[in-house]
């Protein structure tokens, strides 16, 4: 990856201009906000803005790293980088709407991906190298995709260390409903019936600290999220409900053996290799 | 600290255990499992058996480290040694059923205590030196308890590290409720309705393991916490309910401000000093 171009210089954007340019690359980059671009090109880890009038020399990759909401403008916007790249794939945590965008842009080149990386952190500050070391990362390739195209996104995401595996667009966003974007509903939910009764986070314990660490996450990033993938996320939440009511119904009728039994289910999933 | 009893070897008694060896202590202890106290012998951390016939001499410290609902059961076993101990204190995340059971005993020597330490892990394995450091610890008295008694308990904790806060047990249930009990149980749902929808935990990202990492905690310990704290945990899972629901209709509506409005306001309780 000799040449790459960032958009974005967040905790995964920055964390992957950072990787990028450690390895020799000559990194590109674009941010909204114009101190982080600065502090960026000041420490090295970018070595120019990414201008449209560059845009003839072409990259080697083009990678989005902005909120899913803004993610499919910014693609349109970077089109002339894009179709001069090898590569262009982007790092969201949904992928049907940035799928669909590539695709009505006619982009063969563009491979969305979303690496398993990163916590309720955010912003070029908190960006590092090893983000990505041994993280999983979901390729989803668009219809009728190259096959090489996608082997040049494989090879980009084992080069920044995660481990590629992957599946269709609306797979994806089926199973991060459950495994992503259902615990952080869950913690913001817990964090606004904590707050709603007067208990500062100071209160809680270690284990009490960890369920609502997720609260802290980005509004504006997950809102998006969250819209674009309200469908999937309204049944999980449902679930999530159900099961609470579960543990309220055993509680109202004081059952040892029905709160045994659920302690004990969730305690055999959290506990399994 | 010359002299101290412990009963119950897990991670709390364990680690109350080793603390005091550390510190010169001579530790006198039960445990239910035979295995456990031998290893703890053997490890030099306890030097004799807490056995009926040795009771004369009598204690500095007597500390019941079991499981809520065998707690009073262990108090009034222990009332022997309890009689002759200038300080009788125990570590269970309820205070109620004990600082009652203490009354009921007229048992003046003892303080209800409860650490905030330690965390999904249980079990002498997992027991260690400085788990109490920093920690606050909630001390419950019983009704019109000598001031000197009191007094020798914040000395016992503060001598572990712990900070002591005296509450009643009333007050100590319903605060724990909501900081403690009610994280366990959003924890131990968001794990069963993963596991209902087939998801394994290794799917998970690290929000998403930080936020069900709690469901690993003991089983039999938190249907015993969950029984004797049950009214307050209903209210309070009852306000969990209705928080996923405000989000859950705010997904259903596609309402992006009051998605961003909640969010927002989990933010601004997960972030605040």
């Amino acid at each position: 990856m000799r040449r790459a171009g960032v958009v974005g210089l967040g905790l995964i954007g920055g964390s992957i201009a950072r990787e990028l340019a450690a390895r020799g690359g000559r990194v590109l980059a674009r941010d909204a906000n114009e101190a982080t671009l600065a502090a960026a090109l000041r420490e090295g880890v970018v070595a120019e803005p990414l201008g449209d009038a560059a845009a003839g020399e072409g990259l080697d990759v083009l990678v989005l790293a902005v909120p899913v909401d803004a993610a499919p403008g910014e693609l349109a916007r970077a089109a002339a980088w894009a179709e001069r790249s090898r590569l262009v794939t982007d790092a969201g945590s949904t992928k049907q709407g940035i799928v669909a965008a590539a695709e009505s842009l006619g982009l063969r080149t563009f491979v969305g991906a979303h690496p398993l990386a990163g916590d309720h952190r955010s912003g070029w500050a908190s960006s590092r190298r090893g983000l990505f070391e041994g993280a999983p990362v979901y390729l989803c390739p668009s219809a009728g995709q190259d096959a090489a195209v996608l082997e040049r996104a494989v090879e980009f995401w084992r080069l920044l260390g995660a481990r590629p595996e992957v599946m269709t667009a609306a797979e994806h966003d089926r199973l991060l409903a459950w495994t992503s974007h259902l615990p952080q509903v869950a913690a913001t939910a817990l964090a606004r019936a904590l707050q709603a009764h007067a208990i500062p986070r100071a209160r809680l314990g270690p284990g009490g600290r960890d369920a609502t660490r997720l609260a802290a996450s980005s509004p504006a990033v997950w809102t998006g999220i969250a819209l674009e993938n309200a469908a999937a996320l309204e049944d999980a939440t449902r679930a999530l409900e159900e099961r609470l009511h579960e543990l309220r119904r055993a509680l109202a009728e004081r059952d040892a053996g029905a709160l045994h039994r659920l302690f004990e289910e969730g305690h055999a999933w959290a506990t399994a290799e």
